[in-house]
């Protein structure tokens, strides 16, 4: 097995005002060559914390990757840090040089000299050119570990993994078969639930491990192979093919068990599986909103196509606008208040009848922190679906802040749109 | 300076399913008793990787922190590592034991065995109650160090270190004067040259270290304090104090040189700055979206209390909707297309109109990845801002995939009727 660490380098990634997403997208490259990230470790711009870094990284992994600090700057310290712990001084690279001038030129900016300070990389490293940006990064045999850095810069790095860093693993003898990993999305379950529900189909000692992950989206099940210890089965493709074979039939009995709150897989998102469906189907959609104050509209809208059957939302936070948009009678809303079921149904008939379109949804409730009674607590949710033949209404009851019960609200307003052009059970009313 | 690692636990973090927010609140709590987190490490679930960690951790820092891995399954690890490589074997509690099946008695919930895997803790650790939820934290002098252990659970982590981890590490002198930290937000500026605007304020060899973080809300100002490495001046009051009335006239520079561009402090987003300053003018609003898709309405009720100045949002992603709900001629739309200034105009004091709101926000653009031509490429995005004596128009080219453009687009426009609520000149037309 071969295994691998990543250094993510910068202060502000240890302050935590950011998230370090380079190392989602590396873990996952590298899974797909066959190598594990056993280690990932987040250190500021600090010399000493990053030689330390690298020496306890090159101890207990077979290739090292480093993530950051390659930028023209004085805070880029990677190069330094570098060359100071494997004892090669910085050189000048008068091709780096070269390629980083004539950058400039073409986008007819001026060359600081802090700029060529990326030229200079340690002897005997090789150089991976950056086809999309400045900084280029570099590869290096460093006692029994492969060391290679890449620039923080997400689209950069990710260019760079592909052409140069993939070859060059390749080349040199590190990669081996995927690692394979599926996921699959439900809604509508506890986690509790799921587990007992699946428990008995993943095998504790078996070749996959077995990964359960709750978020306001839902729970998700993770199952991802693990590679023989024994170096011997690396050539083995038959071993390997058996494994996606039996992790297919895997994927197949759990979605069985977890049938209809299954809405997608790997990295399909709620709003991508019922866009498609819509799109297939040529139905089009009106949403009316009250306190999702319009994320579903967002979260349709993050698909790149949607124009072609979102036709339009309606925020309507003010009753005054749940009755001049949507129609929504003020008898009912004093009769039955603004969270109510009823409310919910004359919502999604008003927005469809309004825009024309075949389908018609609708949130009201309550996201909190103010605003809960005994009778209606905070996460009491009405989702209304207006259809040519039918409106389905569900109710629901959300844990969380303000921004959860708002997400939660979305994910359940989009399930049911989801369980009706899948033609599926709708769930309890 | 006393420094700090943080070790979180689980495969699921490795594996960038999910990043983890803990540390990024255990770094500024620790800040705030002026203890300076070094080093972040991430391990999976396994035994001999979180020894390593904790042994590496262990050699170059004076406290480790570890969150996760305290649960019941099989999987939470973090007792017995613990136990492994501190040669001090795991003791059941009998007060933990009582605490969790009292717990489960007040939910009436059955007890597993599993449960009471969280009572065993290592032989003379002290154990750190938890109070919201089950997993008890435990810590304990190790070599040099002190280590702490905390549940991966949120909300628990945080009571934990506020109730139990604070006290101890104050009765055990490890606190300081706390690393203050300011952060100015900027909207409109590139990185550049907010650089160039304040690199002669902040002295590189100061008090202060300065970072510059760009994302597609704007660019934020971090200034940091660094705590003198020389312990001597660790009772020093006079010195902090000094330090905390510099930094607060940094503060002020740097504000004053990028005025009107800083729209807020520290944890501000534009969404509440924008809704605290309608609320106290008693100004209410309304907003028209079309590329952002409900992306503006959401973010303003994100905020708590936004139901008392936001009315309505409307989502008119076809032209028909733009007609219908907003009163946007078709001769305007077919005469200067959906994006352009005019239709923002019509868009924005359409909305105001139909809600009778003091303020009507719009935006018209396009988001991509299709849908730009040379003359109006992808990212060109117009808003529209109706006031009751005059309308504001803004023109905005970003750069970006679909989500990004949506995300400047919402900051655009909330900035526009942030300067228009504040009195600041809307900037470039």
């Amino acid at each position: 097995m071969i295994s691998a660490e990543i250094i993510a380098i910068g202060s502000e990634l240890l302050l935590g005002g950011r998230t370090d997403t380079n190392s989602v997208f590396l873990s996952e490259m590298l899974a797909n060559l066959g190598i594990e990230v056993g280690f990932k470790t987040v250190v500021g711009d600090n010399v000493s914390h990053i030689c330390q870094a690298l020496v306890v990284a090159s101890r207990r992994v077979d290739i090292v990757v480093v993530s950051g600090g390659l930028g023209p700057t004085i805070d880029d310290l990677t190069r330094d840090s570098v060359a100071r712990v494997t004892g090669r001084p910085l050189r000048r690279r008068d091709r780096v040089v070269k390629a980083i001038k004539e950058r400039f030129d073409r986008q007819r900016r001026e060359i600081t000299t802090n700029q060529l300070r990326q030229a200079q990389l340690p002897m005997g490293a090789d150089c991976l050119t950056n086809s999309v940006g400045t900084a280029p990064g570099f590869s290096m045999k460093w006692g029994k570990c492969r060391l290679i850095c890449l620039p923080g810069v997400s689209h950069e790095a990710r260019q760079m993994f592909t052409e140069t860093v993939q070859p060059l693993l390749s080349r040199e003898g590190y990669v081996r078969p995927p690692l394979r990993m599926r996921t699959i999305h439900t809604f509508g379950l506890l986690e509790g639930h799921v587990d007992e529900a699946i428990a008995d189909l993943v095998p504790k000692s078996g070749r996959f491990r077995l990964g359960l992950l709750a978020s306001p989206m839902g729970v998700s099940v993770s199952l991802t192979e693990i590679h023989p210890e024994h170096e011997k089965n690396k050539e083995n493709r038959l071993f390997f093919d058996n494994n996606k074979v039996e992790l297919e039939v895997l994927v197949k009995s759990i979605s069985t068990r977890l049938y209809p709150h299954v809405y997608g897989y790997d990295h399909e998102k709620m709003e991508e599986v019922v866009g498609n469906r819509l799109r297939d189907s040529g139905l089009s959609i009106s949403v009316a909103e009250s306190c999702t104050g319009g994320l579903i509209g967002h979260r349709i809208t993050q698909v790149a196509g949607s124009s072609g059957y979102f036709e339009r939302g309606v925020v309507c936070y003010s009753n005054h606008a749940k009755t001049s948009l949507l129609g929504v009678s003020p008898a009912i809303l004093r009769r039955y208040g603004a969270v109510s079921a009823q409310v919910a149904r004359r919502m999604a008939e008003g927005v469809r009848e309004g825009s024309g379109t075949a389908l018609g949804l609708s949130v009201t409730g309550i996201a909190g922190p103010l605003g809960g009674t005994a009778a209606k607590p905070v996460g009491l949710v009405y989702v209304g679906l207006s259809t040519p033949n039918k409106t389905f209404i569900r109710e629901f009851r959300f844990h969380g802040d303000r921004g959860i019960v708002k997400l939660r609200s979305s994910q359940g307003a989009l399930d049911v749109v989801r369980r009706h052009v899948c033609g599926l059970p709708m769930g309890d009313a």
